[in-house]
């Protein structure tokens, strides 16, 4: 069976996301250069990373948010060879293919990306909230945390809401580039 | 001339002390294991960083409450071979060999620590109130970032108030240990 794996790039000072995140501006102001380790700084190193994070995945969930604001910037198709679980309160009046929406919540969504996902990983890919509630359950097997190093000052917070720190992390490797340091941790039960 | 250098460890969701800081528990809550790699989990890489930073310092800067909640630890004498300048409001009754007690702020402290430090290097050890006053100033030269894998949720958050983003940084080194990772960064002016 495959890993529950959460995978998001964070500021220095913990924020996933700048603020004023709109249509126009999905990552918030600044925001965007949180993810120029897979854009204008990729190296070979980085490209790998990613090619292995989404070639062994399954499934991706989402947030409602990170879907809407994504849109756009995805052309209005999902990036997501993948099937894509979009968690939502209320099923879009459009839906676009590629993704399932799911309105009974985390677990409802966690259990249809497992099937959909068969032997492969489920990617948690945010936003911050979404990963929050993972975290939260205890749901969350790897954590893939990118820090880029740059400040942001206001924005979304990562580790916010997550109440007591939920679980022990054991450092599983490190890996810096020009763009970022990316941290792979695996959780204990 | 030597460098100043603002040396701190962060937890990952971005504190350098958990809350309810006292001088019983000068971390506060769960904030001693943010030095773990000083300590419980130091290894030779993680001894020789401090033991190369501590040489190369010609004078510390540190703040009132580092000061003051430090002193028990610290058995009632100062822990550093170098000069330590004090920020502080008023100086303290029973003044403490190897300290001097500086009223005038920042600017008044790095003058006189220049003038210690000769040709070595400026500490700034914190706490982050002090770095951050450092930072919006313009004034430190080179950031020695510790980032703990864990998380803390509460407590004394290194990035508040410096304003916008102050300055340009050039991540120079990264180092990983199990206790931290240990980013460098080269602050341009």
């Amino acid at each position: 069976m495959g890993k529950i794996i959460a995978e998001i790039t964070m500021s220095l000072d913990g924020f996933t996301a700048g603020p004023d995140v709109t249509n126009k501006d999905p990552m918030g102001i600044n925001g965007e250069s949180l993810h120029d380790w897979m854009f204008a700084k990729a190296t070979a190193t980085d490209k790998a990373m990613l090619a292995e994070l989404i070639g062994n995945t399954g499934a991706v969930v989402l947030g409602h948010r990170t879907y809407s604001v994504g849109m756009d910037p995805w052309g209005g198709v999902s990036p997501f060879k993948a099937a894509a679980f979009v968690l939502c309160h209320k099923v879009p009046a459009k839906p676009v293919s590629g993704f399932e929406y799911v309105t009974g919540g985390i677990d409802e969504a966690l259990m249809k990306a497992r099937k959909a996902a068969d032997q492969k990983n489920i990617w948690v890919m945010g936003g911050a909230n979404v990963i929050q509630q993972y975290l939260k359950a205890g749901l969350i097997e790897e954590f893939r945390l990118h820090i880029a190093p740059m400040l942001l000052m206001r924005g979304t917070r990562l580790f916010d809401n997550v109440g007591s720190d939920p679980a022990q992390r054991v450092k599983e490797s490190v890996t810096e580039t020009p763009g970022a340091v990316h941290m792979l941790f695996r959780i204990k039960k």
